[in-house]
């Protein structure tokens, strides 16, 4: 069986094409497992590393939103899509062309390349906590309106309409994820609005100093990158009968404050390391991120098998260990 | 100032054009109350009725949806639009380009299209109550998620988080209004899956014998026309901040089965009327109208102003007033 990953040198792409290849199967449109023969990874090619070498990746770089783009992209021999690929929150709220372009008509480009070739592959879909905001219950239920007050947010969950759509009338078998932010994040900030929240974990690790751009009482609904590969994993595996009458479902994860995070910090790594960190907030971020949704009761999911982190140190120790190579500045 | 109003031949279309001839006046996006000198009515032209002739009004038939239509329609000095112009929800649902064209693309395109305009005109958007569906509580809150179970009504759905979002950013100054089942519907029937709700009240009072394609027990959440009309007007007069972090609402309306308003009709217009009515329940039509909301606390849209109507005997009468010129076939 065949694979596409959009968004494939991303930070979450590259992990879950790792995953794919070491994993080796999945269940494909017919229910059945399957042994993955290729892995087709697009993206923009803005990424510093490539996936791993490996016969079966095949690196197709370029913009998916072009026009013609997923038309080449969907070979009718796929039988799964992970689509990762979009601009960052913060991006598309300073570019609202660039993310109707890439986040919204993009993804329904691809929707319409798939249902162009007939063959109803699943596809799992990126969808973000971004969809929620506005005036918020004080804990998020299953059942609660999405009123996105950012223009990722709603991007993302347009698309998720959609793609429920689409699913229902058997042109794609879409299974979106509403991902919380995902913690802790390698590599340099991005423009995402939620940086902050792996910075104040990666800069110190590190040996770099970090001004936090919100206070230490900001709270953020996050999960691992391992528990959201796996979690995309599960997404695909899963029956479509499973998904009822949304195919959306926001996953499960963890309520944590900036002020926690400094203090698992510095029991992790010591008082040297968690005083790399200062707060010199920034209205732009604060005002996106407190639009967010921290609290959750994510019922549907955790019934659906999809499981959050053990708890926060346990996050930290994992990022240790996958992206520093077991060695911290200390 | 000048009036957009797409759909304006439709059968709501025509009522809202000549409210706003009489009425004369309307609040421009300034927040002062204008007269109107124009309004530009809009229309693929297949309504069998024009509105009635007035020097102010301007008829531009063509489809508003095709490309550079928009564009042509959205004069600089518009001060408000009525975005009503749709393939309805059984047409939606068989057609399904279609429905992505006009409903979805179409409106897209009119924001955009307002969007470059630079002008920030006030936007009234027909929404509907087809964008509520799946596993819904007892009864909708205004907090309760849209999960749409047509094309139709997810179409709409999509549209109304766009239109958030071009308010937020300032493109336009949006407000959706989730219309319920606009009953008693004039003329003939039409392919809105809801078309049965009308055509019981209307097919026996204009002498026709109606087969229903639901059952007595079948519920209807619905609204006149007369006050669907008055909620477009008074949705166009509030100020933006009326609406807080969400332009889309859920108008109130009264919940009545389909024997209740059988009930009503012998009631008002005899045994020989009622007896007109048989049952012939019709699967693709149930499997449609059984998934959408029929009970709803619309406690936003109350506190705004918004009103339903009175009783469902007063929804008869007005239409034996406004559409059977108070005439009856006994």
């Amino acid at each position: 069986m065949k694979v596409l990953v959009t968004g494939g040198h991303g930070f979450l792409g590259r992990r879950l094409v790792g995953a794919l290849l070491e994993r080796g199967a999945l269940t494909g449109p017919d229910g059945a497992e399957h042994e993955i023969e290729r892995v087709v990874v697009s993206d923009i090619g803005s990424g510093e590393t490539l996936p791993p070498a490996d016969p079966r990746v095949e690196h197709r770089i370029g913009d998916f939103s072009a026009p013609g783009a997923a038309e080449a992209l969907v070979d009718p021999d796929i039988g799964v899509v992970f689509h990762l690929a979009a601009v960052v929150s913060g991006e598309a709220e300073q570019n609202f062309d660039l993310g109707m372009r890439v986040n919204f008509q993009g993804s329904l480009r691809l929707l319409d390349a798939i249902r162009a070739r007939g063959a109803c592959p699943r596809l799992v879909f990126a969808s973000s906590v971004a969809a929620y905001g506005g005036d918020m219950p004080g804990i998020i239920e299953d059942s609660t309106i999405l009123t996105p007050q950012t223009s990722y947010g709603s991007q993302k969950a347009a698309v998720e309409l959609l793609l429920n759509d689409y699913s229902r009338r058997g042109f794609v078998d879409g299974r979106a994820l509403r991902l919380p932010t995902v913690v802790v994040r390698p590599g340099k900030a991005n423009a995402a609005a939620s940086s902050f929240a792996s910075a104040v974990i990666r800069e110190p690790l590190e040996g770099r100093a970090y001004a936090c751009p919100v206070t230490g009482e900001c709270e953020v609904w996050l999960l691992s990158p391992r528990r959201a590969v796996e979690s995309f994993l599960h997404a695909a595996n899963l029956p479509a009968e499973t998904f009822g009458t949304s195919r959306a479902v926001a996953l499960p994860g963890m309520t944590v404050t900036v002020r926690e995070m400094v203090d698992t910090l510095r029991a992790s790594a010591g008082d040297r390391v968690a005083a790399r960190i200062t707060f010199a907030p920034d209205p732009f971020i604060e005002k996106i991120v407190y639009g967010w949704a921290t609290r959750f009761r994510p019922e549907r999911a955790l019934a659906m098998g999809f499981a959050p982190d053990a708890d926060f140190p346990s996050v930290v120790e994992a990022f240790i260990e996958d992206d520093l190579g077991a060695r911290i500045v200390a």
